[in-house]
């Protein structure tokens, strides 16, 4: 136990070591709580399990606010006992997105950076207990969070108590990479005086009254590793068109080989692309993002990354072992931030960052939909995407031009759910090429997406419905009655694609 | 003549003068030109009109980049000679509406404080020549603007050459009230070092190279006044319905009576909006805006406003008289700034502004459509509503819950088109009452705004949809195909109300 308690180097606070179970005892039906985690690291490993067991005895329901999705399975088990009754801001569970599309719980979808100023104005629903993952509590009381800061710094200050789990599984390493730093309350704030990737603008560690420290528990497990697909031809493919066009914009002189600061958002594709930057021409990149994924320690590795901000750490198993097992190399070019920092548009817009997010459909005039499927079933959550494309300097949107085996087109006539709207999108980037959408009015925008995102199978539908739009006139063309048919066909006949052309000819030559 | 060259300071360009005429033969066809001029205020009025004379004989086609909207009916006998190939980034005239919507005109909208940033950047066509509305031209070179700022600054640093209307009937006391701060490139660039509403950053003019002003002009014209429309019963019902919920704000502690930073958009509904203050317990009320409409200035009389920052002056032409009439009672309440400044995400977020903007209409989920009607025929343009927003303290949208005498609901199942999306969209207001979705999951918000906002002539068909699109299911349930039928049947019938209802009872019941 000593090497334990050498974690809580804060001598006011070595008496408030606990159980899991007593941790969770304190926890009452109808409690707000505030979890660490984000994009499966740094969340609690402990307490929600505890949490889980009294829940089989009693009736219990909880408001669950975190960084972002969960990792060891909190989500799912929290889901499938039914212990949820409102949860934000973003989550990515298979069970859960089921639970939250059948009505049994409430989400609330929105943009990372705006979490932190919601329980600071006393917004949302107050903070009864935060609950926050630390690898060290240090002798002035500050807890040192672990693999993600996400909301916890908000969540430490503004709830009436915090219980501490200390995970002696973390990397004791990380210390001293944390950046917390809080705006304060909007119409008293300063400038947030961060102005290249790098800076150090405040603490290591989360400051916390130790008054509010009710319980201190120690667990030993490693994160959930990211469950990220390999690059596959397709975003190999898709990631040198975003090269291209980044090499276009370096000839027009808008751009340097060190490109700008680059934001990636999670999940396999805007992974994959990133990747596309190991074998390119450009150097000495930076990195001011949310999460930090496999192919950015790749980059590092390779020496075209020499300095990476984020907000969490999500690896693969095996990357997770490399890293960690050889944490010494990447210390020094590595720092975390809160969520309401790494997403915040003052940051974003003095950096102009490069800013590369996933789209689940994306229309002819180029509004996005990254979240609900066939515009009603929410996959996991806007996340920071938001954040990032409004206020970026290049505001990208990446997708595989078709889904489900060809049935499914990524370009339609109207995307059946906007979390981006036509005004915050600059390219469009499929495997069949990219648009550059900056500058162009809506009669430019619909060609050029047709012509160069979507798939060819799809092309002259896309192009019929643009004409007999365009028989209708306005800014933005469109036969309403129609806008959703690709969404309702998919829906009756399980593809979108016209019966009345020569589909299985059509599907052939492009092998699907 | 000694009076208007008094006009030019600086000696070097005394020289510069010209008339209009021989100004506008400078322009070439297909050349882009940067004017200034936002929402009506500080246009230029001679150089464009000389322009429009040249064209009755030569094939002449430009860009049109201003701030905002054109007054001295520019925009218009532009429109009808079909001189404009491509205009951004708004605009608010009948004739060049009517244009844009049959596609002879290519209209670029989007939000107001990024078209400095794509100037800067070079991201659209560069500026051939910046027109610009002056009062006078300062010692050191420095170009004083009028009663806007728009984009001024950014067109004429980037722009090739120059050429400045020096408008004798504008207000000289103007001079010392314009604060011109240019955030230099991303990634270079600092904190904006502006923390209060009244804070001076910049300088009184505009730093213009003397060795690219081509021609100084001279007119003496007043701007075109606003031509917004006083409050009626249902606008003051609004204002009531938004001071209500001003007031529980501060009853919870969240703000206090001096409120925060107001923004209003530009419109009669805003406006009116804005009266209602005048009447309320609110005080010493800081504006931060893009616009001042006649509200603001009442609201200065009254002693409820004590300071007033913001990008353009438009006024009614009673009200002009009377506040350029008596301007130094102003003048030490008001500060001018670049649309870049006025509408920056840093400022603000940073001040937590109150920022009251006007909806075309809204959906049962809280998305707003504020440009196109029936989703496809624009009608002025995103303007800043956007930059506001996504940033404010609170981002409130109102709209009359009804139009055309009752046929169309602005509250419908599905916006026809999305400006702001239910992630940036705290308050809709309209006389009915005003529903707060700050921290609701859309199964929640759309009880609440049926309930509250919609006209009780559309309640039951509003709850009828919402019922069977819950059948389908999801984060955010809807029945796809009959998600725009509302718009087909204005469309078709002429009115969104369903026959099948007890039609003409129910429109006598609500006196339409």
């Amino acid at each position: 136990m000593g090497k334990l308690y050498d974690r809580i180097r804060d001598p006011r606070l070595k008496n408030r070591v606990v159980s899991a179970e007593e941790a969770a005892s304190w926890i009452k039906d109808g409690m707000t709580l505030g979890l660490s985690g984000f994009t499966r690291a740094g969340d609690v490993k402990a307490v929600p399990f505890a949490l889980l067991e009294r829940a089989k005895e009693e009736q219990i329901k909880v408001n669950i606010f975190t960084g972002a999705s969960l990792g060891s399975d909190i989500d799912k088990v929290f889901a499938e006992a039914g212990i949820i009754h409102k949860r934000l801001p973003f989550q990515a569970d298979s069970t859960m997105r089921k639970k939250i599309n059948e009505g049994e719980l409430l989400f609330v979808d929105h943009h990372l950076s705006h979490t932190a100023e919601y329980v600071r104005e006393n917004t949302i629903n107050p903070i009864d207990i935060a609950i926050l993952e630390a690898i060290s509590i240090t002798e002035d009381g500050m807890v040192i969070p672990t693999t993600s800061i996400g909301n916890s710094l908000s969540f430490a200050k503004h709830a009436k108590a915090v219980i501490i789990e200390i995970n002696m599984a973390q990397p004791e390493l990380l210390e001293g990479l944390h950046d917390l730093y809080d705006p304060e309350k909007q119409g008293e704030r300063f400038p947030i005086p961060l102005t290249t990737v790098a800076d150090r603008i405040g603490t290591i560690g989360i400051p916390v009254d130790p008054e509010k420290v009710i319980g201190i528990v120690f667990t030993d497990q490693l994160d959930s590793p990211s469950n990220i697909v390999p690059p596959d031809h397709e975003t190999e493919i898709m990631a040198q068109h975003l090269i291209s066009f980044l090499r276009s914009e370096v000839k027009k002189g808008r751009l340097t080989e060190r490109l700008a600061p680059l934001q990636s958002g999670i999940g396999s594709v805007a992974n994959a692309v990133l990747y596309g930057m190991l074998n390119s021409e450009f150097k000495d990149l930076e990195v001011y993002s949310e999460v930090l994924q496999d192919a950015v320690f790749d980059l590092i590795d390779a020496g075209k990354v020499n300095f990476a901000s984020c907000c969490s750490i999500t690896l693969s198993e095996e990357k997770m072992k490399q890293v960690f097992g050889n944490f010494e190399i990447y210390r020094d070019k590595l720092i975390m931030r809160p969520q309401e920092l790494s997403n915040h548009p003052e940051i974003i817009r003095r950096l102009g960052l490069i800013s590369i997010n996933t789209a689940l459909e994306f229309d002819i005039y180029g509004n996005v939909n990254s979240t609900h499927v066939s515009g009603t079933k929410m996959m996991n959550g806007i996340g920071g995407s938001g954040d990032f494309a409004r206020n970026a300097r290049l505001a990208i949107f990446v997708t595989k031009s078709t889904a489900k085996n060809g049935d499914i087109s990524s370009i339609v006539p109207f995307v059946s759910h906007v979390d981006h709207t036509e005004h915050d999108v600059d390219i469009v980037v499929t495997e069949q090429g990219y648009a550059d959408l900056r500058g162009l009015a809506p009669r430019e925008r619909a060609p050029l997406i047709i012509q160069n995102c979507a798939h060819p199978l799809y092309r002259d539908q896309l192009l019929a419905y643009y004409e007999e739009a365009l028989e209708h006139g306005g800014q933005t063309p469109h036969v309403l009655e129609k806008a959703f048919s690709w969404h309702a066909n998919y829906s009756k006949y399980g593809t979108m694609l016209e019966k009345q052309q020569n589909y299985d000819e059509l599907r052939l030559q492009y092998s699907f």
